[in-house]
C-alpha cells in the first residue's frame, strides 16, 4: 500500500462540517451535493491511488533533468499529466466557460487534497497551471482568456507563476525585471527569475509563465509592478504554437526535498529564442496593478498549499501506522501479553500516531469549512452572507496556509520517528515526506507572512470583528456541548473555553498594540497564527464529535465515528491545550524577543 | 565562515555552571581546573574549527562509498581523523593508563560538543571508539584491555557497537546472533548486524567491533545477551595485526542525513575471511552480561548524542543568524527604516533565532552540569556527595539525550525558515543540519526509550525523591531570583514556580499510577521528559541570569553578558511557558491516547 485517498474522511468534512448540501443551493451549483461530491471525490480517489501514487517514490529517486535548457521530468510524469487532463481533473472547479466543471470549491478542494496526498511533486504542475488561470479569469483581457484558458484547463499547456528574484523573495517590491512596450501593444521582458515550479519541462507543448515585471517608468515599489503573460512559445491566430520565446531555463535547483518538481531558474530576453532580444509579454490587466492580480492567485495557491501540507500529512500517517501495525518490538508496559508486541499497542507510539491524526484531521476540517465558506462569499446571492462568508475566509486563509503546512513538518517528523532506525533510511520512504513537507511552510509566503496577513489585514483592520464572531459562534458551541451526556462532550467544551479565552486575551492584544508597539505585536504574530488555527481546527473537531456521537447512537459505522470521537477527543486534550503556553508568550514575552540588539545574536 | 566552536559560552558553562573549580579538587583531578579547561576548549575549537568543519558540507556531498566489502570515506576523513589522534582528542577524559588525558568529563564534555558541531558525520567514528573503549574498561580482562584499548585511544584502531539487528532495535530481547565457544575459549560468532556505524571504512588499520550475541545454552530475553570484542583482524602476541576474520561489510546504508558516517550491515561468519567459518571473538566479562555492560557504554553514548543534537544545534543558529545579517528583505514592522532591512531585524525572524539559541543555551549548561555531576559520583571521595550526584546524573541522562536531540531537530528546522526559499537549496547548507538531525532523536535509543528510562529507572523506583530534590533546589533560586532588583529575575522566578508545580504534579502523578495504570503514565511519558528537561534547562539558563547580571555589574564583558540574560529571559518567557500545555496533556490526557483500539487508527 503506497497511499489510499482519504475518501471517507473528506466526504465526512464535505458533507457534515462544510455543509456541501447547502453549497448546492447556491446560484449555479444546482447538481452539486453530496451525490455529486461523492462521485467525484470516490473517483478521483480511484485515479490517483491507482495513477499518481505510484509515482511519488520513482519521481523522489529521479528528479527532473537539466541538459542544454531541455527539462526532462521523472518517468511516467508525462503520461500521467495526460491522464490527469483526459480526466477532466484540472478543470473541478474552474468556470465551464473554459472547459472547466464549475464546481464547488468545497469539493475541488477535496480532490486537491487526494491529489498532493498521492504525489505531491506531481501535483504542483496542474496547482501551478490553475493559480496561473486563477489570474487570467481575474484580471485577463477576453482575448487572452480565450487563446490561454481553454488549453491550460484541457492540459494541452500548463502555467507557472514567475514572482521570485534573487534579491526579491518575501518582499516583491524589490522586484526589478523590466518590460517595455512595443508598437504592437505587447512588451519586451527581460530579467531572472529563480524557483520557478515547473518552469521548464516536457509535460505539455507550451507552458504559459505569469511574470512580475516594471515598466521604464513604473513607480518604485510594490505599486510599480505590472503582470504578464508570456508564453514559452508564441500562439498562432490559430491557436497552434509557433516561434520559440526569449525566455529559457538556465538551471535547476538541487533540493532537500520534491525532487519531482522541476524548480528552474528562468531567464528572460537573453536573445536565444527566435524572436530577437527580449521575450515577448502580454499585459494582464492594467499596468502597476499587478502584485493585485497576484494577490488573487496567491490567495487561491495559499489555500492550496495549505492542503498540500494536509495531504502530505494524511500520506505521512498513513505510512506510520502501517509501519507500527507491522513493526513487533518489546512487551507492552501494561504486561498485557507475554512477548513483544506490535508497537502500535506501545502507549507513546499512539501519542505519536493520534498527533499526526489530529492535526491532520483539524487541518481538513478547517480547510474544507474555509472551502464551503469562499462557495458562499462568491456565489451567494444574498450580499450580507456573501460578505460575511467572504470575511471569514479570509481570516482563514493564513490559518490553512500557515497550520497546514507548519503541522505537515510537524507530523512528517512523528512519522519518520514512529519508523525508528528504518525512518532515517530513504528507501523506507518516510523520510521522503520529512524532506517535502519542509519546503511548505516557506512557498506561497513563509508563516510570518501568513502572521503577518493574519494581525494586519485579517485581524487589526476590523477591530478584530470577524475574530470576535469567531469567538462567539464557539462559546454557542461550548454550550451546546457541555449539555451532551458524553463526557468527551464535556471536556472538549472545557477545553474550547479555555482556548477562547486565550484567543480573546490574544486578540485583544493584538487590537490595542498593533499601531503603538508594531514590534511587540508582531514578535507574537506566528504564536497568535498557532493559537488562533489550534481554535479553529478544534472547534471543527468539536462538531466533528457530536455528529459522530449521534451517528454512533444511529448505529452508524461503528467503527469510523468511533475513531472520530477519539480523534476529536485528542485534539481537545494534546492539541487545545497547546493554546495556553502560547497566550502567554504572546501576551508577556514580547520583550523577551525584541530587546536583543541584532549584533548582539 | 562555517561553523566558530561556542568556546565563551562553553567556558561559562564550565566555569560557573559545573562549577570546574570544584571539579578540580576532586582526587585525580588537580591540574584540571579553569585554565586547563580554557587551554584545552580554545585549542579544541581551533582545531575543530580549522580541520574537521570545512569537511562537513563535502562529506555529505561526497558519502562513503561501498565497494565489495571495502568502504572508501569521504574525501579528507582519513587524513583528519590522523590528525584528531595525534593532537590526543580521541583521549580527553580517558584514563591515562591506556594514553588518555584523564581530564574530567565537565572538560571533555564541552570538547565532544566542539568535535560534534563541526562535523557530526565525522565525529562519531571518535565517539564509537570512545563507547567501545568504555565497554572495555568496564567489563573487559586486562588482557583485553592491554591489547585494544592503548591503540583505540591513540587513533591506530576504532571501535564499533553492534546491537541492532534487522528484527531486533529498541528490543535486544530479539537478538539472535550466535557465539559458540572454542577450545582455546575464544568464540565463534555468526549473524547480521546492522545500522553499524562506522562498521567499515579505511581510516584505521583495525576496528574493533563490539558485538552483543547469544551462546547456544543461553535464556531467552536479554538475560541471554553476551557481549564479545571481535576484531577486524585479529591481534597478533606482538599487538600487529594479522589475518582477516570472518566479519564483512554487505553494504551501506542509502540514508537521510550524516551521509559522511558510513551506516553498514555487518555479515558474521560467512566464511569468507582468513579464519575459517564463523569470526572468532573474545568475550568481555561473563556470559549473558552482555546487556549490563552495554548499557554502561549506552548511557554514555546517550550522554554523547545529546551533545550531538546541542552541537549541530549551534551550528544551524550560527548559519541562521549569519544569513539573517546578509539578507535584506521587506521594511520594518515598526517603519524605523523607511527601505528594506536585514530580516534579523523583523520580529519573527528574531523570535526564531532566540528560540534556536535559547534551547541551544539550556540544553548545553544542562548536559554541563550533568557532567560535573558525573565527574563527582565518579570521583568524589564523599560516598554520599557520590551517590547524590550519581543519582542526579542519571536522571538527568534521558533529559540530555531526548531533549538535546529532539531540540535540535526543532532548530533546524527553524534555521531552514530563517534562510527561506534558499533554506530549501541543499547548497545553502542550512538542509544537511534538518536531515543529519533527524537521526538523533532515534539512535541510542529513541525519545520514547528516554522517556521509558525516565519514568521507570529514574522516577518510580525511587518514588520521585531525586524528582523532589531537584525541584527542591530550584525553590530555593526561585527566592534568590524573587529578591533581585532586576525584572528579568522576577520574571524568571514566576516562570520556574510555574513550571515546578507542573513538574510536581506530573512527578506526582507517575509515582502513584505507574504499576496500576501503566498505560496511562506512559501515554504522557514523552511530554514529561519535556517537562522536566524544560525545567532543569530553564534552572540552569536562571543560574546564567544571576551569574550575567552581576558581571554586568561589575562591567564585564558587557555584548557577551547582555546577550545572555536576553536569551535566559527569552527562554523563560518563550520555553519555560510550555509546561502548562504538557501538564495538561499528561495529566488529563492518557484516556484520549490509550482508549483507540490499534485496529481502528
Amino acid at each position: 500500500m503506497t497511499y489510499r485517498a482519504p475518501v471517507k474522511d473528506l466526504l465526512f468534512c464535505v458533507k457534515e462540517l462544510a455543509g456541501i448540501d447547502h453549497v448546492a443551493q447556491l446560484p449555479g451549483f444546482d447538481d452539486a451535493g453530496f451525490e455529486t461530491a461523492q462521485a467525484v471525490i470516490e473517483e478521483s480517489g480511484k485515479f490517483c491511488d491507482g495513477v499518481v501514487a505510484p509515482l511519488n517514490w520513482s519521481g523522489d529517486q529521479n528528479p527532473a533533468k537539466w541538459n542544454n535548457g531541455v527539462v526532462t521530468t521523472s518517468p511516467g510524469f508525462k503520461e500521467a499529466y495526460k491522464s490527469l487532463a483526459e480526466g477532466g481533473w484540472l478543470g473541478v472547479h474552474q468556470p465551464t466557460d473554459f472547459g472547466g466543471q464549475g464546481l464547488p470549491k468545497t469539493i475541488g478542494a477535496a480532490c486537491i487534497e487526494i491529489l498532493v496526498g498521492s504525489n505531491l511533486s506531481f501535483s504542483l504542475c496542474a496547482m501551478l497551471t490553475g493559480g496561473a488561470a486563477e489570474a487570467l479569469i481575474t484580471a485577463g483581457s477576453e482575448e487572452l482568456q480565450q487563446r490561454y484558458l481553454p488549453k491550460m484547463i484541457d492540459g494541452t499547456w500548463t502555467g507557472t507563476m514567475n514572482l521570485t528574484e534573487p534579491q526579491a523573495g518575501s518582499d516583491l517590491a524589490l522586484v526589478r525585471s523590466k518590460a517595455v512596450k512595443q508598437g504592437d501593444g505587447s512588451y519586451r521582458i527581460s530579467g531572472q527569475k529563480i524557483f520557478i515550479t515547473y518552469g521548464e519541462h516536457d509535460m505539455s507543448e507550451n507552458i504559459v509563465h505569469l511574470v512580475l515585471a516594471r515598466t521604464p517608468d513604473a513607480p518604485e515599489g510594490v505599486k510599480g509592478i505590472s503582470l504578464f503573460v508570456v508564453p514559452k512559445f508564441l500562439v498562432n491566430e490559430d491557436g497552434s504554437v509557433g516561434k520559440r520565446n526569449d525566455v529559457f531555463c538556465a538551471s535547476l535547483e538541487h533540493k532537500l526535498g520534491i525532487h519531482g518538481s522541476p524548480t528552474a531558474v528562468l531567464v528572460f530576453g537573453d536573445n536565444k529564442g527566435d524572436v530577437g532580444e527580449g521575450a515577448i509579454g502580454y499585459i494582464v490587466g492594467e499596468e502597476n496593478r499587478g502584485l493585485e492580480y497576484m494577490f488573487v492567485m496567491m490567495n487561491a495557491a495559499r489555500y492550496d498549499v495549505g492542503m498540500q501540507g494536509i495531504g502530505l500529512s494524511d500520506r505521512a500517517y498513513q505510512k506510520a501506522v502501517e509501519y507500527a501495525r507491522d513493526r513487533v518490538q518489546s512487551r507492552p508496559v501494561d504486561g498485557s501479553q507475554p512477548g513483544s508486541a506490535a508497537i502500535i499497542h506501545h502507549p507513546d507510539v499512539k501519542r505519536m500516531l493520534l498527533t499526526m491524526r489530529a492535526l491532520t484531521e483539524g487541518g481538513r476540517a478547517m480547510a474544507l469549512v474555509g472551502a464551503a465558506a469562499y462557495d458562499f462569499a462568491h456565489h451567494s446571492p444574498d450580499a450580507e452572507v456573501a460578505k460575511q462568508n467572504k470575511a471569514f475566509y479570509e481570516y482563514l486563509v493564513p490559518l490553512i496556509k500557515g497550520y497546514g503546512t507548519e503541522n505537515s513538518v510537524e507530523v512528517a517528523s512523528l512519522g519518520v520517528q514512529v519508523h525508528g532506525g528504518m525512518g532515517f533510511i530513504e528507501e523506507t520512504g518516510a523520510a521522503q515526506y520529512y524532506r517535502d513537507a519542509r519546503i511548505l511552510p516557506i512557498y506561497e509566503g513563509t508563516t510570518a507572512i501568513q502572521a503577518n496577513d493574519l494581525v494586519g489585514r485579517k485581524t487589526a483592520r476590523d477591530g478584530g470583528a470577524v475574530a470576535k464572531t469567531i469567538a462567539a459562534q464557539i462559546a454557542d458551541l461550548e454550550g451546546v456541548l457541555a449539555g451532551r451526556e458524553s463526557a468527551a462532550g464535556k471536556t472538549l467544551a472545557k477545553r474550547l473555553k479555555a482556548a477562547r479565552e486565550d484567543f480573546l486575551a490574544v486578540v485583544d492584544f493584538v487590537v490595542a498594540n498593533v499601531k503603538a508597539k508594531p514590534n511587540d505585536v508582531f514578535a507574537g504574530s506566528v504564536p497568535y497564527l498557532f493559537l488562533a488555527s489550534h481554535l479553529v481546527a478544534g472547534w471543527q473537531m468539536a462538531r466533528a464529535l457530536i455528529v459522530a456521537e449521534d451517528k454512533l447512537k444511529a448505529g452508524e459505522d461503528t467503527e469510523f465515528f468511533t475513531a472520530k470521537v477519539a480523534t476529536a477527543r485528542f485534539f481537545g486534550d494534546h492539541i487545545l491545550t497547546r493554546t495556553a503556553s502560547l497566550r502567554a508568550a504572546i501576551l508577556e514575552g514580547a520583550d523577551s524577543v525584541t530587546t536583543l540588539p541584532a549584533d548582539l545574536f
